[in-house]
């Protein structure tokens, strides 16, 4: 099964947001196949949550996941949806690394999409999860 | 029932925070009685969802959540806690607006505490809910 | 602002409903104004976790959130909505109790609805709390 | 890496508790190196949906998703924890089958376990998934 959505076009429409743009998102690899895409964000001064502690704040991961995740259902729709609601479990902290956000489309359905998403840092090791549901029928400004 | 932060080290805390202060989050009021904490936070260029839209992304607008919910219970504990997980519900667009959020304790437990959150726009009206879980055990860094 | 079910016929819903009969489940109040049901059951033995501990398992809790939230919406919209997803915290123990569930909409929308319920013990202590997501469009067989 | 309860004594678990014993769940495989339990349920008359439809309703799937991710860490624990909340996904209708739920801990903290629930029907498709949180600190009644 292929995708709605290049890669080029991801890339222009991660670029297009000027969140997305501040989060310096950048697409690693998509696989229409499995249902899969993997983003990178690299750390940056404004995500620290203690001063010189080099710790991302969840914030940020928060933001990451429901980003991940939306793209995910976008890659096989062609555009990216409205998130209605999403849910992040904290595993460990995440220290002095970038972050790699693998999701993958668990339910591409005619109204709801759901899509899971890991977060990994530098080491391979998993910093946070997330679930998160987008309305299908929806398209995101 | 008091509460173990005044309203100067609460300010002291979100300022000493690098993402935090990003955020540009400002300690409305602090009700130690009803547990409840109102915190503001502006829009500003980051945030932006599409390029023009003057709308919040949801990133943005769950981290507010999670870090209200966290200084809910770090108004009654004395220190903010590591968050365990949260679910943020999205029920309508953030545009041309600042948002409040107004968090409110439903569990201050030995080992978890639980923080509900509604966010509103200038508007008064709700545009997300969170619930969120912190390690009452632990001390965020 | 009126309801579009009678006590009456959410009664009939309810009663119609297999597993929702075995919960017992009875309808307390309706208030259409404040978009609030109010539904409550009776501990039974089947639902006891341990032997003799005559403690609630969560799972019939976590049931009674999912229907109670359910009803809340389709007492405005006159049907019952397939459940997108939904969260429950448990804040303590519900132990020689019976469980009344206080359902409330936070939202209507088109495609989706989400309703918040509280879940009481006889003493009027919270004993958990539920966040659901029901599909609008859809009706629940 | 073993596990600290034996399938027998799991099962023994399962056979004690009213609730799981009237949810018929039965142990399938224990596997300690993934971290996995997969559990049964049949159907009974009690959990359909409508009358006649031989729907499962969500509220046994919910309790079946919150007992299989307990039972994941307790077999690592050597005792079943109390649940702090979890998330319910319904991805399609349950009807005319039994159900499959595949449990695998994400997380087994000092204080906090996280777990993923799978759940299929007789066909092999994903019929809901569960993301659950336990106290790892305590021992469920």
């Amino acid at each position: 099964m292929g995708t709605s959505l290049t890669s080029q076009q991801i890339e222009e429409l991660l670029a297009g947001s000027p969140f997305i743009a501040f989060l310096n998102l950048r697409l690693i690899s998509l696989d229409g196949d499995k249902k899969e895409i993997v983003m990178h964000a690299p750390m940056r001064a404004e995500f620290e949550r203690g001063p010189g502690s080099k710790q991302w704040h969840g914030g940020p991961i928060a933001a990451l996941i429901d980003t991940a995740g939306d793209f995910a259902l976008a890659a096989l729709l062609g555009r990216t949806l409205p998130t209605i609601n999403f849910r992040v479990d904290y595993l460990r902290p995440a220290i002095d690394t970038s972050l790699t956000a693998t999701a993958c489309v668990r339910r591409n359905g005619r109204t709801v999409g759901v899509a899971d998403v890991d977060v990994t840092d530098d080491s391979g090791n998993v910093v946070a999860i997330g679930r998160a549901t987008y309305a299908t029928t929806g398209t995101a400004r």
